[in-house]
This record gives C-alpha cells, sequence and structure tokens, in this order.
C-alpha cells in the first residue's frame, strides 16, 4: 500500500472528472465551487449527519440517491443553505437543474453539499451563473482545486491518494475532506469526497463506507458540536480492471480505512485553532459505550484542551475528566493514565514514578497520545482531538463579522 | 423576604462565628484559610461531587458526617488535595487534628474542605502553624473575609444574606460561594456554605438541602467539568426563636432556594473569562431528562459560547446545538427558539419576523435568556452558564505558570 500525502500531487481516479469556479457566494479573491463528475455505471455511497435540523441540500441529496445513481457532486462553499426552510430546499433543487440541463444529465443526478454559515439564503442565480464554467474546467487533475474551493475556515486544503495492489492490479483510491469548526461528526463528517477506480457493488460499497467511517471521521472531535451538513461519499467508478468481493476485500478495505483515517486526521490537524493533534486510547472498558464516554469526556474537556495548548502536564485534569465520566462503580485505584509513555496516575493518585519534567516532555511535542486502562473489561476506544486556543475563539467570535 | 447581596453588609447568623489566616499555602499576600464555627447542637447537611476521583478531604469530611455533628468547618483554598492518594487522606485528617488540638473537639466534629490546583501535596505544617490565629479571629461578622480567603481563579468573592419572617420571628439566612472553573456540578457545586438560625431537625434539613441544590448548583455550568472537590453545605444552628416544621415549610424553603439561586448565579456571572449570565429555558419536553438534554447541548456548545462572547445573533448555532441534542424524532417543524423576546427559529427556519437588528440588540446585553419551546411535552429545565472568550482560555492555559 502507498499513501500519498502532498496535496500537490493527488491521483487521478479513472472514471473522475473535476471542475472549480469562483461563484462569490461569500467569499472574493477564490473558488467556492467544486463539481465532481461521475463515470456511468460507477456505484456511489454516502452518509450524512444525524443532526435534526439537517441543512437543505443533506434532505435533496438523501432523495436523489434513492431515486438514481448520482453522476455529478455540487459542493458550495460560504454558505450552509441550513435553517433555510423550504426555499433553502427550491435553491438546492434549483442547482441541481441547472447542473442537470448544462451537462444534459437528470437532475436527480445531482447531488448538492453546502459548507459555511448556517440561516442565509443560497445565492442561486451567482452559482447558475459559473456552471457553464464548470463544464469547460472538468478535468482528472483538478484534486488539489476542488479541495481549495471546498473550504471554509480550514488553513490549508486536504486530500491524500492511495494505491494498493490487488491480484497483481493497482486499484487507485483519492480522497478530500474539509470541515475544522462544528466537528464532532455522528455517523459522517462536514465534507469528504473518496473515489477509487475499484468496481464495487452498491451493497458491498456501502459496507465499506460504513467500516470506514466508523473509525474514522465518526472518531474525531474538535468542539463536541456535530454540524447540519455533514456529508462523506465514497464513489467506485469501476474502471480499472480490479472488481471487489469476497476474495479481495481486505485489502481493499485496508487501504480504504487508511485514505479515511488520514483524512480524519488531516481534519483535527487543522482544528480551528488547533495546534496539537490528540489520540485518545481508552481500554480495558467493560463495553464500548464506556470507553467512548470516557474518551469523549476526555476530548471535550476545556481544561484538558487548554491545558494541552499550554502545554501545560497538568494530569489532574484529565484525571478529573475521567472521574466525572460516569462509568458506574469505576475503581479508580485500579486503573493507569498515560500520557505517552509516562504513567501520571495509578493506585487512586499520582503514579510514584511520575516528575514534572516527564510530563513536560511529553506535553511539548505537537502529536500526543493519552492512554487510559480501565482494567475492568475487553472493550476500547481510539478518537483523535486537539486542543483549545485563542485563536479557536477568536476564530468564532469573528467568524461572521 | 428581604435579599441583601452587598458582600459588604452580610448578616451574622446567630451561632456562626468566622475566621481567616494567611497560610500561604500557593497564594502570597492573601488568605487561604477559613474557618467556620457552628454553635452546639447545630444540625449540618451536605452534598459532594459525584466525580470518581473526588478529592481526600471530601471523603474524610463524609466520614466524618456519618459519625458525629460538626462544630467546625476547615476551607483551604490553593490546594485541592485531590489526586493525592493516602498521603492526601492523611494531610486532611492531619488539618482536622490540628483543629480539634486547638479548639478542643473531637477530630470527627471538624470537617475539612480543598479547593485549588489538583495534584499537590496539601502543605499541612503551612495550615497547622496559622491554626491558633485563627481561633483568636473568630467572629460572627466576617463573612465577606471568609468569601475572599475561599476564593482561587474567582475575580470577586460570592455571598448573600436573606432574612423571612416567619411566624411573626425573623429567620437569618447568610450563605458564601466560591468556583468559576471546573463548574458543571454534579448534586453539588464548588464549595458553598450557607447558614440560618432556623431550628431544623437532620432529615427536614436534608431535605432542604437537596431541593435547594437540584434548583441551583445542580443548574449551573461554566465549562461542563465537574470537580474532584465539589461540597455545599447548609448548617441551622436553631438559635432563633423559629423551629421549621411542615407548617412553615413553604416560606423557609422559598427563601433557601433564593439564597442558592443568587449565589450560583454569582458562580456563573463570574465564570472564568465570562461576560454575559446566559439563562436557557427549555419548555414543552416529553421529559426532563429531554429538557435537560437540549438546555445542556446549547449550554456546553463552544460555539454558541463563543458567539455571544462575541455578540454575535448567530441563532443558526443553537439551532444546530438543538438539532444534535439527541431528541428522538424530533419535529423541527413544530418547536420554536427565542432569543430574549425575539422568535429567531419556526416552520423548521428562521422565523419571517426575524431581522438581524432585533437579535443584535438581545445580544448586545449583559444577561440573555434562550427559550427552547420543543412543543411535545410539558416537561421543562432552566439552565444558567456563560460565555466564552479569550480569558477563559488565558486563566486555564496559564493556571499552574
Amino acid at each position: 500500500m502507498n499513501i500519498l500525502e502532498d496535496i500537490n500531487h493527488l491521483l487521478p481516479v479513472a472514471g473522475i472528472n473535476i471542475a472549480t469556479a469562483a461563484a462569490n457566494i461569500c467569499y472574493s479573491d477564490r473558488t467556492d465551487l467544486a463539481l465532481i463528475e461521475l463515470a456511468p455505471n460507477s456505484t456511489t455511497s454516502a452518509v450524512f449527519t444525524q443532526n435534526a435540523f439537517c441543512a437543505a441540500p443533506v434532505l435533496v441529496a438523501k432523495q436523489h440517491l434513492k431515486k438514481t445513481a448520482p453522476r455529478y457532486l455540487l459542493i458550495n462553499a460560504g454558505n450552509a443553505n441550513a435553517g433555510t426552510g423550504q426555499g433553502g430546499i427550491d435553491a438546492a433543487m434549483a442547482c441541481c437543474e441547472s447542473i442537470a440541463s448544462v451537462m444534459g444529465c437528470d437532475a436527480n443526478q445531482v447531488l448538492p453539499f453546502s459548507t459555511g454559515v448556517i440561516g442565509e439564503n443560497l445565492p442561486v442565480d451567482k452559482i447558475k451563473k459559473v456552471i457553464p464554467d464548470l463544464k469547460i474546467d472538468l478535468n482528472p487533475h483538478h484534486w488539489m482545486a476542488a479541495a481549495n474551493a471546498i473550504m471554509t475556515t480550514d488553513t490549508v486544503p486536504k486530500g491524500v491518494s492511495c494505491q494498493v495492489s490487488i491480484g497483481n492490479q493497482v486499484v487507485t483510491i483519492t480522497g478530500i475532506a474539509k470541515g475544522v469548526g462544528m466537528i464532532r461528526p455522528d455517523m459522517a463528517t462536514m465534507l469528504a469526497y473518496i473515489t477509487t477506480d475499484a468496481k464495487v457493488e452498491q451493497a458491498l460499497l456501502d459496507t465499506c463506507l460504513e467500516k470506514s467511517v466508523g473509525q474514522s471521521f465518526n472518531r474525531i472531535t474538535v468542539d463536541g458540536d456535530t454540524s447540519t451538513n455533514d456529508a462523506c461519499v465514497l464513489v467506485a467508478t469501476g474502471q480499472s480492471k480490479v472488481a471487489i468481493s469476497e476474495l479481495n476485500l481486505i485489502e481493499f478495505q485496508q487501504a480504504l480505512d487508511k485514505v479515511f483515517e488520514t483524512l480524519a486526521k488531516a481534519l483535527v490537524r487543522d482544528g480551528e485553532g488547533a495546534t496539537k493533534l490528540i489520540t485518545i486510547n481508552v481500554t480495558e472498558a467493560q463495553n464500548a459505550k464506556e470507553s467512548d464516554r470516557v474518551a469523549y469526556t476526555i476530548a471535550h474537556s476545556p481544561l484538558v484542551k487548554t491545558a494541552f495548548f499550554a502545554n501545560d502536564p497538568n494530569w489532574g485534569r484529565i484525571l478529573a475528566a475521567v472521574g466525572r465520566a460516569g462509568v458506574k462503580d469505576l475503581d479508580i485505584n485500579k486503573l493507569k493514565i498515560f500520557l505517552g509513555d509516562v504513567c501520571i496516575v495509578e493506585n487512586g493518585g499520582r503514579s510514584a514514578s511520575y516528575t514534572e519534567a516527564l510530563g513536560q516532555k511529553v506535553m511539548n511535542e505537537s502529536e500526543i497520545t493519552i492512554d487510559i486502562q480501565l482494567n475492568r473489561g475487553q472493550a476500547s476506544s481510539q478518537i483523535w482531538t486537539c486542543d483549545f486556543s485563542y485563536d479557536y475563539v477568536k476564530i468564532n467570535a469573528e467568524y461572521r463579522s
């Protein structure tokens, strides 16, 4: 398996063309619209936000997916088209119809996606105006341009390619993602588009997506806020010579998992104001609900997150977060907590071997792992999060100004 | 009922003496130790943190309360004596024994309380050294001094007095509290001491405390982090001529509720970095669990809290928080959301009557109410929280430096 994280050299995927344009939706001087064209006979799976206030494009995309296989994914940045009622649905539909008319397909074959400010009306006319430009721009090599066009408060575009040999044939997977705030995906993340030239039947593709998302985008959190617009799309064009079946599924799934995990971690690493990537491993829990609960309680603690920002080995805050996670009959004398390789808590308090210097050394790193060994079962959870800095407040206090 | 919020003029309570001292535990140039002396025959109720990693003084105080009625409450700031294992318990016991020896009581009659940094050993000798000074300083008028001595990152001391006529006799209630970070009390708050000269039997006092705490300290959150040291103590000295029974309970409980609510709101108003007091009312829920869940999801959303800090009527973030609160089968078309008196969301999106100017007018206030009408039942929740500012990050990034 060969993973390429260089955003400047993402690999084309046979059957996929990409275009971008500047529709001036909210930003000036940049692209804010991307179109992904899928070859006929591609299979497509998608998962969406569980937020009850899901955005208009999410509702429309779900409907269209039920009816037919998509040919186009249209993504705009700068406006979420969420909290916009029936008018928002009409606006999303109008964009699909405009793509259908210019590209020569059915409106049901277009999936719309939006990201940006909630509650503003989508400027449909601005989008329609540049759709002919999108048609001209379609090209297999425009992955980086698309990764840039879909950004909002992201500071860097995010993409990854992977090539894996399956039965002496090469399968290519390339994906892009955006989203650095309002990130605690629930069944999906902000926006992510992953494509492959493998041939994968619909039911199997659905299973592959569910598995990869469960171990990547559903395992990250920046601020605990689940977006109204989360969507993750996986496309298999089938234009390589490799058909995925139970026989070669493991190799394909491993490559897919790696692509998803790389993108998910890239979102956290670029989390709003983030200066550190924090991996939280909770092991030896009675069940997955319990290990999840401990992991997310630590990940969402503003006190833990500000301590990481300050490079402060204030391990008492981690201990306090574990203690309030609601684990029934937790025996604090049996559990252990590690910061990197350093044991910080055992026997109900600070480890006898712990020194401030050891803790400080770990805290100075930019990527840090916390291990919680609960010593009460076999279940475990791994999640990724980031620290909490002045810039998080700055970015979100000034977002609309 | 007469409520006095002027910290400079808190009312003495017959049967209560107070002293403070500077033990140099963590701070210089300030008092950091308080002693509250309770007259013989006082009844005392207390509730403590539900954090599994509860601090050594919490463990000792619980044990002592089981054995006998307390005569002294000893409180130190600057060191939480939490995460300190058996050594921490020994240190708390040593402080109790020192008080017992100087004051002439049993060590079981002393309840210890600590607040400050987690994981440092309590400097017992520094505390012991000033206990004779505490004895000399005991006085009914030292409430403000005690409110000052127990502060950590608090910027102002917090106290309230209340006088209420019950059967032509006056009952006095005076209480103090501290705590502005690691605040999401669970059965109790950081530290709060409320005393009255009414005579209240133990079982009834327990009920009164539980009811008042349930409507005050258990209804506030600054950052969602439940402390290891939360404690709330209610003392009835019985030295007025009023005995509380079922006959006059309502008047007493109302006065008590008002004192607790005033102190709880004072904690939130002084929440770390807080610039606003936000009241969240969730009504028409199917049950209290559901209304609580919606209220706390909004209260803990960093995006909602930073928008309030910025005076930004970014109502989409409130909508997104309601949507992700996990209310089963929530019909977004039926609920309404109000910011102050202004309807911001109805019919599944922005209210037709909403304008940015109306929203901005509310956001410019320093005390703001959010009302969520779920339109699916009779249950409701009211909680108080604050906004999220640069100073929250600053205070918590620099806490130990």
